[in-house]
């Protein structure tokens, strides 16, 4: 992992934001004006170009993701996830602006926005690689669904359900069964998110490392475990009459049944966040932790 | 609160256990055996008279439950969960039996059952006091359901949702919001099962308290917190679009829409468990949790 | 316990606080003189009566407690958990005046000093009785030390000693042995106090309860424990080389042997603290651990 | 890291022990006995050879480190620490036979000695490379203190000092202050030390990476936080009047003064820990954790 510079030329933006909130649109058309003003090509899929009164450039909304030099994501972490996941197959620059009260990936503010675009046009910024997880779900030897996550990788019981009987495997060896609620596999990027709810670790979000943080373990000697991002971590489900969801990201969603294997690896793919040059990773944390405050 | 000696003399023993359980029904044999040679009268409702061979003495399960001098629940802690809520009303003794690996309610095992029970008839035993809570839901000015509750009460959302919002007040005064997956409202008996899960304090048995314990807060500097067995906990239901679930001692679930106010408090009905005079709490405890050892 | 409110009339008015801060000496200055403009007679230790240049009104300090009607305490908690050992066998009501950046028992800032004195010599107030430790060092079956602990008594080993090994019963039983840095025993008041720190729960401060929290457990399944006001809290010191202390209040250090033997129950006296009608206990508590926040 | 087999050819082994043990005395002679049958070099300092009954092959405990080519290290943790930190400058296998009731490192246990040594002489035997911390101390710009460090590296103050205020800086970037008894930065092998008891997580011994753990933190926002090998940790001490201390593996103390610059990285060096077949990593977690029991 590490941090780099970006140098690329941003000839092409991708803008991409929550349409449901109006601050989030707002701020889409700032993005859209400054840039179209710079002589920038603007990259919308057809929903934002017709929100934001542009004729859409791309047809489909995953063509339109290739030819970008720079996305733009306005919106809550939320949106940052979905954008993640549909160019973890071309990385480019992510710049995430957050229109909500909270966001450890966009962070930087509606205010600062045009500021900070300004200077990434500039090549005035870093950019932060933060590894991807793939999560591959497998029933009866085949495998159901296979995805590039950034956050977390989630395993938990229905709200009236009883206790389910997780079985965690690491490489292929046998580490250990959890009777709990359910098992988070998160990233370092995840690991301020649920994990950190549950219990967990803060990882430097630029070390290669998973993160198995147990869900309200029943055997109390649980605790997190960090393991190296070479490791194949894989859980199987053992109960069978109870209620049980695979969440990714915390978005998508699939109904698991006893036997269900879940495989979590390092995904080939990696996310490129634009960091302003003017916070580090641990001033983010400070204020989002309320770090050094008491 | 307190631990008071049992000194009534026992007449008629109802006896209860989990159906589905082949060691439950021979041991429940066993107990109907032994009280049936002392001259005991056996208390059954229909289903158990008919699994164990025998005429039901009272028809309604309900009304069974009220002339027993001591009533004989062999399963696991679920069981006794519903036989002590059934029984509420006229606390009588209940001497716990244990057919699985588990049982912080159920501490006598089914090897030791004959002699602990033949103590028992003999008045040969202690008596725990264990406090209950109420729970009421409140809908719309409305109070849908009442009940007693030997663990506790927990809200929490489901597989899929959202993070949840619960405003929670104290005898009418606000204390704070949490955004979490969920609350735990828990008697000092339920401070061993799902509160210590999620990260509560053990609570001495004897004790009047209510623990309030978030399940994965999102603001990590929310912490347990007890109140005295005064106090009127009361929480509301802030998310709207979330699917969210009351539980009652994990058995009876309620949906819970925005706006519902969830109350506990002490419950006036307690429950009597009666304790082998060759176990304290703290051994129990420390079997169970494995204290003392590493 | 419970809260009750102060009738007494307010005739004489003792001024206690942290003599090194210029901030509390200015606060001293000040609540003299309002206190003297309305008449109220001012009860000065010799130190303080000189600070302020005023006369004593009593000599000798321990005796100059006692017929106050009121004792005004400004500084840290730490001055406020000095003056409350002081009176703790004739409790009076306590306004606890905070001149740095925390203060759980001294609520009042000295912005509002002067108001809140006010509303409390009307009558104006409320007052939370909040329960006492009595600590006893007992060593080869003598009583070493004995005294009145407002937050907590805590046993801890040196930075450079090894794990220290003590056993805890309660009331006489057994209850388990702690490998760990220390052990907490903590008052309700205290449970915010460092007991916070090693991971305790908060217990309402107008609770009658004992909360025992390790500091640092080997074995992790240790976890805090709550019991009655009304039990017996002994700690016995198992450890033979091992540098170890009992502190008292994070005041009173007295270096401990193997054998030694600390006794913790509820003393008799009690603290009155004055809370401004203003602020609610979990108003407090929300605001110093940055509820409700994130 | 990772975890690769051992090749080279077993001539010259050396035993070091707990000399204070006497199980750690027998276990050493029964290894030296087996060890001569098989024709290889026995490398002893003085005060073993006396000890055993043997001749020193080698004078000063130094030198003697050095030709080795296989380690037997018999006693506890303690003793497999200091041995690791000697011969931290030429890296050979270490076998840790365990006499005590606990050992993370020392992980063969007297009963199978005989057996493993028979394996590892063989060529049958897996060496897990675990990373080590360098330790510097620095005062008013002089290093006053240099030291390789298998487990932690941990700053405490001693019992009866105040809260002490750490800052903590990664790669000369300012992170936090910690009020707090003390702070620990561990190594994934001392991740299931003391760091564990603080509240720490369990990393996998194969990664690289650094574990700052906070010991009993005032702010309870504080998580234990997890940065990459790479990093440089420094922490400054700036509390004053306070007795605080630095303690390298739990064994070697330093004093501290305010001002203090005490720095933590990956050293240069690693050890090479034998692993029996038998075992892996997790089973020897899972056996020490009690994990997957209750």
């Amino acid at each position: 992992m590490g941090r780099s510079k970006g140098v690329r030329t941003i000839r092409r933006v991708r803008i991409v934001g929550k349409m449901q909130s109006r601050k989030a649109l707002a701020g889409m058309q700032r993005a859209a004006a400054l840039l179209e003003k710079r002589g920038i090509e603007l990259v919308l899929d057809a929903a934002t170009a017709h929100a934001l009164g542009r004729r859409a450039r791309r047809r489909s909304r995953k063509s339109d993701a290739a030819p970008a030099d720079l996305h733009v994501v306005i919106g809550g972490d939320g949106t940052l996830l979905s954008a993640a996941r549909e160019v973890a197959h071309r990385p480019r620059p992510i710049l995430g602006v957050n229109v909500g009260s909270l966001g450890f990936l966009t962070e930087t503010s509606l205010e600062e926005m045009e500021e900070v675009l300004k200077e990434v046009l500039e090549g005035r910024y870093a950019v932060d690689r933060r590894m991807m997880l793939q999560a591959i779900l497998r029933r009866g030897g085949k495998t159901v669904a296979r995805q590039p996550v950034l956050n977390d990788v989630v395993i938990n019981k229905g709200a009236l359900a009883r206790i389910i009987d997780l079985e965690l495997t690491i490489d292929k060896k046998f580490v250990t069964h959890y009777k709990a609620d359910g098992l988070i596999v998160s990233s370092p990027t995840g690991s301020t998110a649920y994990s950190l709810s549950a219990g967990g670790p803060i990882i430097d979000q630029s070390m290669g490392a998973l993160v198995i943080t147990p869900i309200c373990p029943h055997t109390i000697t649980m605790r997190p475990l960090v393991v190296s991002e070479e490791c194949l971590v894989e859980i199987v489900l053992h109960s069978d009459q109870t209620e049980t969801y695979l969440t990714l990201d915390g978005q998508v969603g699939h109904p698991l049944r006893e036997g269900d294997r879940v495989q979590v690896r390092r995904d080939r793919s990696h996310v490129l966040m634009v960091r302003s040059r003017r916070k580090s990773y641990f001033e983010v944390l400070r204020h989002k932790l309320r770090w050094g405050e008491r």
